[in-house]
Parts: C-alpha cells; sequence; structure tokens
C-alpha cells in the first residue's frame, strides 16, 4: 500500500521539543529528576532509576517524546461515578509526525556484555532523536527525516545507557555529544508508567499503520487513559501500563476518508485481538514473556471514536472494561 | 434599559491578544495554517481555505477572537459515558469584554461584484479589531473602543478577503497594513469548528443581551460544548455547530443580583425557543435559509447554571440533548 | 513519630512562585485586582476587598499559594449528569513543599487596637513567605527553611492588612519591603472561594499530618472540588468552600508504603468525623462559632484513593455527597 502521508518538512520534532527540554533540566529539582553530564557533556536525566522522579517529570519526558508536537496533561475525574480518580490526556494535530516519527519505541539499541563491560543492555530509544538517526524503515515510509543540531531520546529501561550506546546514537543522529539529551523512565517508575500510558493515541496510529491503513488518513487525535501507579513487580508494571490503554484507553481520531473512519473504528479497538480479555501480565506470562507470541492486534485503545471528513459521520467501537481495570488496580 | 456595565478602560482586547497572534504566525507549520502577506504587508492567515488548517489552529484563533481574556482548550471524554468523545472548554473572568466586545461575529463587512473584480463577498468579522473599528452599535452600549496599534480579526468565510475589505478594515481600525492579521477559518474546517464551537459562552452572552438583562450583572462565564468533525456540506457544517451550542452546550455564568439569576436560568437555555428541539440545518432548511425567520431565542446553550453573588444560590435550566447529537453525528 | 520527609533544599517555594506574581501585578486588570503599595514599596494585591477580583485571580492566587509548585485550574463538566458545573483541579509532585510549607494557612498574624489605630486584625497568613519566617513549629518537622530575597503571603481577610502586621511579616521573613507582595481575599470573595476550595488537596495533607502518617510517605497528589460561587453571608461563605471540600472534595494520593496508603484510604475521608453529614455553617453555628470544638477530623476530602508504590494497590474511601452540596448550593 502506498502512503499518501505527507511529513511537512518545516516540522522538526527535535526543535519543538528543544524548549521542553530545556525546562527538564532547569527545574530538574521540582520534578525529582537528576541531571548528569558523561565526559562528553551529554546530558543524561534520570527520572527513576537513581531519583525518584515524578508525574510532573513523566508528563514533560511525554511531550518532549512527542516532538513537542503534542499536548499531555494529568486529569482527575471529577464526574459522579468516575472510571478511575486519574487520567491522561493526550491531543495532537500532528499526529503521525508526533506519534510514529518520534514518540513510537521503535529503535533498537543494545550492547553487548563485553561492550558495556558488565551487564548487557538493551532499550527500545523513543522521542524525537530518533528522526535524526532514521535507522527505522518507518522513516522511509514516513517520508521525513529531520535535521537539527540538538536532540533528545527516552529510554524505557531501569539503568543507565552505557558510554556505548550513547556513541552509537550520537554517531546516528550526527549530534555533538554536549547537544544530546537522554531521559531515562524506568517501567516501574512513577514518569515511566505517565510516560507509557501516554502513549494511548501513539498505539492507536501504530496499529492503524500495523492494519495497512493509509497514514496520509489521520488528521488529528485526541486520547485519554487511566493512570495507575507502577507496579513493583516488573512484569506487573509492564501489564498494567499496557491494561490502561488496552482496557482503560480511549482515542478520538479524525480523518479524511468515510471507508478508513468505518474500518478503523471496527478494526482498531484491543477487542479484535485473540488475546483480548485477560490482563497484560496474565497474556505476557501464558507466553513465556515472549512478545511476538501476542496477537499484534492487542496493541490498541479499549475505545474509539474515528470521525470522517468526507461524511462527517463519526464512527464508535469498542469499549473501556472497568471490571478488569479494578480486580487488577484496586485493593479489596 | 440602561447598562450597568463598566469597561475597565485599562484593558485592550488587541493587546492582549497580541502574544497569541504572534505564536499563530510563528508556528504557522505545527497548526498546518499559511501565512501570506499582502503587498501592504497585512498578514492573512488561512486556517482551511487552501490550507489545511487544525483543532490547535481553531484553538488558538478561538483564544485571539476572546481578546486573549478566555482560555480556551480542547478536552477528551474520560468519564464511564460520556456525551460525546470530544469537548471544547471555554473560561473567562472578562465575560462581557472576550464575548461581545471581540468574539462576537457582529461586524458586517461586504464587497460588491463590483468591488472585488470577481465574486461578490461577504462575511461577519469577529475578533479584537472590531472594538477598534467600533461600527457596530453594541460598542456605544458596552461603553468601549480599544485603542492600539496593531488588531486581528477573524473571519468565517470560504475564501481570502478582497484587497478592498482588507482597506475598509484597515481604514475603520486605523490600523497600518502591517500591523494587521486576519485569520480566515471557514465554516466547512476542522479550525473553523472548534472557533465556532468555542463561542458557547459568547452565544450566552449575546442572548443575555438579547434578552435585555443588563450585561453589568455578569462577572464570570465558564462553558464546554462537543465538538464534532465537520460536515462537508456547508448547510450541514454550520448546523452542526449551532447543534453543538443549542443541544450540547453548557454554560455556568455568575451574576451580580438574584432576580437576574433566576431569569437567566430560566429564559437563557436554547430550549425556550420556537424552533427547539429540531437539527439546526433543517430549521434553516424550513426557513429557506432565511436566518431572520429563525426565533432569536434558540441562539442559545442548551444547559446553563446561573450563580447569584446576591444570593449565593445557583439557578439551572435546560439541558443537553444526547440522542438528538447522537442522531445526527453518529454513524450507525 | 519521626518523619522520613526530606525537603529538597534547592526547591524555593518562593523562588518557584515569583515569575507567577509577577504575572498578578502585571495582569492585575484583566483579573480585576487592585494593586497598591505601602510607603515602603510592599505590594498589596486587593483580589475581593475594594477590588472586583475573579477567579481567575482566584487560580493564580492559589498557584502562587502553592509556592509554584502545584497546578491549579478551573473545569466545566461534560459529563452526563455532573456533581456539579465548575470544579477547582489541582495537581502537585511536591505535595508536602506545595501544601504543608507554603499553601496551608498556618502563620497567626493578628494586630491589637492598639497596633491598627483601629479595629483589631487578625488573619492566618499561608504561601510561600512562610517558610521564610519559619515561625510554626511545623516546619521544624519538615526540615525545611526557604531562603530567598522575594516573597509572597496570602491573606484570607475581609481588609488590608494593616502596616504594624505587614513589618511584622517584613521582620519575620528578613524581606527588604520592596520585596514583598501580600494578595488579600476575602473568603466572601469570588478569587477567595476559588483559593479555598484550591485546597483540597492541602487539607487532605494537613489530616495525614494529623493521623500521624509520616509525610515522607507522600509522593504525588491530586484533587478537584465543586467550586460554588461565594455566600453572601460570612459564616456561610466559609461553610460553602468547607463544604466543596468535605462532601465534594476528591483527592488521590500516590504513598510509599502499603500500610499508609490502606490506612489514608479508611481514615483520610471527612467521613470519619463525628460532625459529618450536616452542612458545615450548622456544625460551626452549633458550637457558637467555636472552631475547637468541631471534631478537627472533619477537615478532609470526601472521597480518596491511595495509590501505594510498595503493592501497586489503590485503596479507596468515602464519597461525595452530591444531596448535601445540591441542598446548601442549588436554589430550588
Amino acid at each position: 500500500m502506498t502512503s499518501t502521508f505527507q511529513a511537512d518538512a518545516a516540522l522538526s520534532v527535535n526543535a519543538s521539543s528543544e524548549r521542553l527540554v530545556a525546562r527538564l533540566i532547569d527545574d530538574a529539582a521540582r520534578r525529582h529528576v537528576d541531571i548528569a553530564r558523561t565526559d562528553g557533556g551529554t546530558v543524561i536525566v534520570d527520572a527513576g532509576v537513581n531519583a525518584k522522579g515524578s508525574a510532573e517529570a513523566g508528563v514533560l519526558i511525554a511531550r518532549i517524546c512527542m516532538g513537542g508536537l503534542g499536548r499531555v496533561a494529568r486529569r482527575i475525574a471529577f464526574d459522579h461515578a468516575p472510571l478511575w480518580p486519574s487520567f491522561i490526556e493526550v491531543h495532537t494535530s500532528n499526529p503521525v509526525l508526533a506519534c510514529l516519527a518520534s514518540q513510537y519505541a521503535g529503535w533498537s539499541l543494545s550492547a553487548t556484555k563485553e561492550q558495556t563491560g558488565g551487564k548487557k543492555f538493551f532499550s527500545l530509544g523513543s522521542g524525537p532523536a530518533r528522526a535524526l538517526a532514521g535507522k527505522e524503515p518507518l522513516f522511509d515510509e514516513l517520508g521525513y527525516r529531520d535535521r537539527h543540531d540538538r536532540g533528545a531520546l527516552v529510554m524505557e529501561v531501569d539503568r543507565l545507557p552505557p558510554q556505548v550506546v550513547i556513541d552509537k546514537v550520537l554517531n546516528d543522529c550526527g549530534l555533538a555529544p554536549q547537544n544530546l539529551v537522554i531521559a531515562v523512565t524506568p517501567t516501574q517508575s512513577v514518569a515511566g508508567t505517565v510516560q507509557v500510558v501516554a502513549r494511548v493515541v501513539e498505539v492507536a496510529l501504530h496499529k492503524t499503520h500495523v492494519l495497512g491503513v493509509d497514514l496520509g488518513e489521520i488528521v488529528e487525535a485526541s486520547g485519554s487513559a487511566p493512570l495507575p501507579p507502577p507496579a513493583p513487580d516488573g512484569v506487573q508494571a509492564m501489564g498494567r501500563t499496557n491494561d490502561a490503554i488496552l482496557y482503560g484507553g480511549r482515542v478520538h481520531l479524525t480523518v479524511k476518508r468515510d471507508d478508513a473512519a468505518k474500518r478503523l473504528a471496527a478494526e482498531l479497538p484491543s477487542s479484535n485481538a485473540r488475546d483480548y480479555g485477560r490482563p497484560f501480565a496474565d497474556i505476557f506470562t501464558s507466553f513465556n514473556y515472549d512478545f511476538y507470541q501476542i496477537d499484534p492486534a492487542l496493541f490498541a485503545p479499549a475505545e474509539v471514536w474515528v470521525s470522517s471528513l468526507e461524511s462527517g459521520a463519526t464512527y464508535h467501537g469498542g469499549k473501556v472494561d472497568k471490571p478488569l481495570l479494578d480486580a487488577q488496580w484496586s485493593a479489596t
């Protein structure tokens, strides 16, 4: 399928997130992140490895992760019988660039034991620096490559990246060491939970791509997902950010054509997946921790509305599953 | 009736929106608006004629349209059974200036075929530049006239304004050509839909004025309305932004006196109008597209709460009509 | 009990609110506050004594009151059957510093008739300047003292403070007169109502402290409370801001340990108090206006969720009381 998506070459996801990166560094204390610099000057923002981090750090890192092209905020429920007390809300008028060219965790960054001189390292890099490196085939499909002299990368990992990985990022991005900022957000941290739950729209965009729907169709996107605390167990922590999106996530897309709207409303929701209906940690465990055994259709919001500019109609599909979330997250 | 409204002469709706206008021009790419300059230097912001525009552009233009004196944001529902997935939220502590002296589309700007050298042009100008020109009798009632060397105007029209209209605006506003910015938002565009739905509080203020309630009563105002996509048909597009307010709009006003609160709660809601209950496009069509046949009482939010500072009581009137909105907007 | 709370010495509640204080002064007109300067140069911001004030002023003063370490916003309901039309929403990743070291109204500031040369004066000062003075034993418990050359104080009182009180504040804070800003928000004003309702999280933190739960447990906090108009009667005005929190307030805390989460969910809600169930003004009147007769356990949000980082579980307690709020606030 040929994509009709046209990236605006005037938009630099690294330039438009630069101001937010500066704020993360300047206001480190209030967000409980630690700022370290490598010998070369690369800035490492620890948002949960040794530092405490915070929800406020997670929100700002999520905005950086969207290349500055999205709005992300915490919300607290004030309706009569809320689904959950806290939420993350996301909006973007640049869904493909913000979510796929920047926020998607698609850049595989690893180092062997020999290279690190210790444990082997693996992380999927996300955020605007991906678009400087352009190492993923996705960038050719998008027809987008960023050019900017500064860059920011987010790593959802439980330790700081080794120098060999930093060097690889610098080299692939063509950045001077002091012009790269890497934010590290462990899955089991508060900031990490926020920045993953803030992927509710990105997950919808990624599944749109997986379904083979033309990304050029996507015009606007908004989403919300309930925000749980992190779980102390690694698999459970990963499980609950997934559950937040798969069973509690809602996305409203605006697309160009009616058939795309109709199809996305029917096929996007997570309920289309074979493995739908059980907590993510259970599914993952049942497949012996092998991601590639999980039906990829599961990675999607619970409920979607898709508005068509062609017809003006809004199609609706899926639904949130409050009982499943309560059973997982609420103490009894 | 004499108005006790006292405009604060220290408030310039053009000065307080200037920073937002600069942001609209500087960040044009991310909001998908095109910036053009006439030979004289007047800036024309195309948010939906040839440019794609965006919801983000619509929100910023709505804030400009309120003279920088209101807060406007997109929201996504996170309650259990939402009225609609997306909303516009509006707040202002300067309801009369923001809504009536600036946001109200009250400045009739037209040009004949002879003047344009092509098609005749008609638009109702809105936004802060209206208060520089002060051509409408409303400004005498408000006792407000802005003085500022820069100005911004919003036109809900499907083509760029001809030079003869620009010249009239410049002349009436007393502005140098390079100091005027005109944002153009067609009714059938995403940005246009947002900026019209963002008039939910303005519509309440305008009806307050039509009812002859003293504008000096109004102290605070907030409102929300569901945000549909634009409809491809012109009459339907106009119909659905009206339906968003008439059948889905909610406004909370704070007024000074108890009798004004009681009266507004009873008389403000759209349900008081003879034509209430049918989609706006149907009503408009049934009157052969003659606006002046429609009961003016229809132009109002669906549901209002009016709090009285005199008594501390809050009066409630009207209600939202989810079935009507669903029947109009949702695909089946 | 020993507190394990560790204040971050790098955080200055006065420095981080300085930008907000400048905005309050610079944009006084749009927020309807009056700016006066004493002979010595101390800035007095009148947000409701002689000036009209506004909800927008109340929100900004609430943010200042949290030492710039919280997010405060007005919201309007858009769910199907809202608890109330307007809300205040609060978030902070620094709950103890923002709420207890800054926002809590704990600094007793009084002057005799002889000292004022008129009526005697009494106010409980709140806001970041408290942390410069450090006159309250609470600061020793928190192990926090701010050092900054500028400061801001909020007084919930119905007249401007006499010079003798200003001098005491300057002296205790070690500030040059021109470097102190005092914002005055009467209980019966719109701004005053907003800034008190915005204490919904602070009230939860204060009760946590009263319960003897280690403040070092508290990691994150969010809250919402319905925003009524002020009541014209002083006791009723105080009653309804209390009712907003006691019967309509909701707080989501994140704490470290599971036993703290469990205990707070059970003991925090206002429903634990002997006097729970009647409007605050009735309770206060029944005790002959003697605050110290009221069960201190009453000063708490209606409903809480407390998430534990230790277990990942979220405990829930209490509930909002819509009938009580409607009976107090809604006209019939």
